[in-house]
């Protein structure tokens, strides 16, 4: 996702400095126009620091870890801080910017690799306006949609665990009805060909459906990321006295795939859970 | 339902007589230039009857009760049976019907009243050829989209519970999800501008959500509908050893809406379990 973004934000003609732990992915930013440098030196220079990496953990140890950036930044920097994480831990991390002058962004990101390429992301952001007119730049070229969710830090992060509640468990559905529906006989991609002219489709029923008919769990976007994404959700239930009994369950499912060997497949292996149970086979697989 | 379909038989041209045990229906039906007749008199001369009922149950009564219509058909007449019910029980009525010499089309319906009044609903629909040829005309006129599911009885029905899995799941999920944003402080209008345009959305949300925004419950499809249709799914499930943990789950907000006293309201209403769970408030609900 970020190499993509990286990407879109050079083709809008800004200098873009690359960073990742994984150097090869720099190495290939830089032979498309990107910049590379240290922490030390270019970090005082920038305006915009975006930030997608795939948890708080990580976010924190970016903004301030031994070799964090805050640190580094001059006054008045944007942070645009894109990874899925719990509303008050969003607060948490404006909070610490602040007391060093540095804007933060809460500005979770949904759209996967292909759009983040594009520059078509949508971007669920939140924050004070003057944080907002110094990030536009960046949002600009990276997202096909902002969604602005007030001036409070914690909207956008709230609004993305929204999002992740209803994608989590549509995936799980569509293994549950994809494997319902086999275990009765119907051929897989009738289901697909049916559900989809229906009232039964979800965003996530088209997408992830086709991958259980073709018996293709390429990663596009892995079971383990729901481990992560619908946990997120149901913290912050549990937290804000919020009983989310359907979440809950799909949260099973993710787990027992994962448990299973599959959490590094694509999300819809969810259905071998399914399948297993059912005593029916899935296409392609064993 | 049965309504609009008969209309829209009227308006491709057909002779079609109305049985309704609301006798306003067919008042109306007739001045529209629907016919009226007794079952013992009409019966035999009809072509094909269109069965719209609720449940399994009412349909059995209309082709084999004391005054059903089976008895007073001819040889050869095709039944186009509407109602949502299993599999096994769509092949029970077929063969009975195939006793008395009726063709039976397995024909589960979608789309709602609207749609029904327009002609343009979908019909999953699986049965012989020669019972789908003498269908034809009345398929044509009522249906948008007839998906053909093969030639064995029972297919449609399953077909139809897949979509029915997936559509209540997703009705409680908008529920669990609109009212999980408001616990964080989120307005609800500003989570279907979101959630609509985002990974999260399905057609379910798309069109129950407003409805919440509006805290407008008027029953377009009623919460009790839910206690039959997923009750269905789970009597299937058990009966052909399918694990369905989200259906059940689903399932269970719905009873608990039902028996708070909401069943006769919008499926919509399900939020309303939730909301008072979390301790919130719904628009226009006091």
């Amino acid at each position: 996702m970020g190499y993509g973004m990286a990407s879109s934000l050079l083709r809008a003609g800004h200098n873009v400095y690359g960073f990742d732990v994984a150097t090869t992915s720099v190495d290939r930013f830089c032979n498309e126009g990107g910049l590379r440098g240290t922490i030390e030196d270019v970090l005082p220079t920038v305006d915009i620091a975006v930030i997608v990496v795939l948890n708080t953990a990580q976010t924190e140890s970016v903004l301030f870890g031994e070799s964090g950036i805050v640190q580094h930044m001059k006054a008045g920097t944007c942070v645009i801080s894109c990874a899925t994480m719990g509303p008050s831990t969003a607060r948490d991390l404006a909070i610490r910017c602040a007391q060093n002058n540095i804007k933060y962004l809460d500005a979770p990101i949904s759209g996967g690799a292909i759009k983040a390429a594009a520059g078509k992301l949508s971007i669920m952001a939140s924050g004070p306006a003057d944080t907002f007119a110094a990030a536009r730049p960046a949002l600009d070229a990276m997202a096909e949609t902002v969604f602005e969710l007030g001036d409070a830090v914690g909207s956008g992060s709230a609004m993305k665990s929204v999002n992740q509640l209803l994608a989590g468990v549509q995936i799980a559905s569509m293994g549950e009805a994809m494997t319902f529906g086999m275990k009765q006989g119907i051929a897989p991609e009738k289901i697909v060909e049916v559900i989809t002219a229906s009232a039964g489709n979800s965003w996530m029923f088209e997408n992830r459906a086709p991958h259980v008919v073709a018996g293709d769990y390429t990663p596009h976007s892995a079971v383990d990321i729901w481990l992560k994404d619908l946990g997120i959700v149901l913290d912050i239930a549990k937290t804000e006295g919020f009983s989310a009994p359907i979440t809950a369950v799909a949260m099973q499912q993710f787990i027992a795939a994962s448990e299973s060997g599959w959490g590094k497949e694509d999300d819809a292996a969810v259905a071998k859970v399914y399948a297993r149970n059912a005593g029916i086979t899935l296409p392609g697989v064993k």
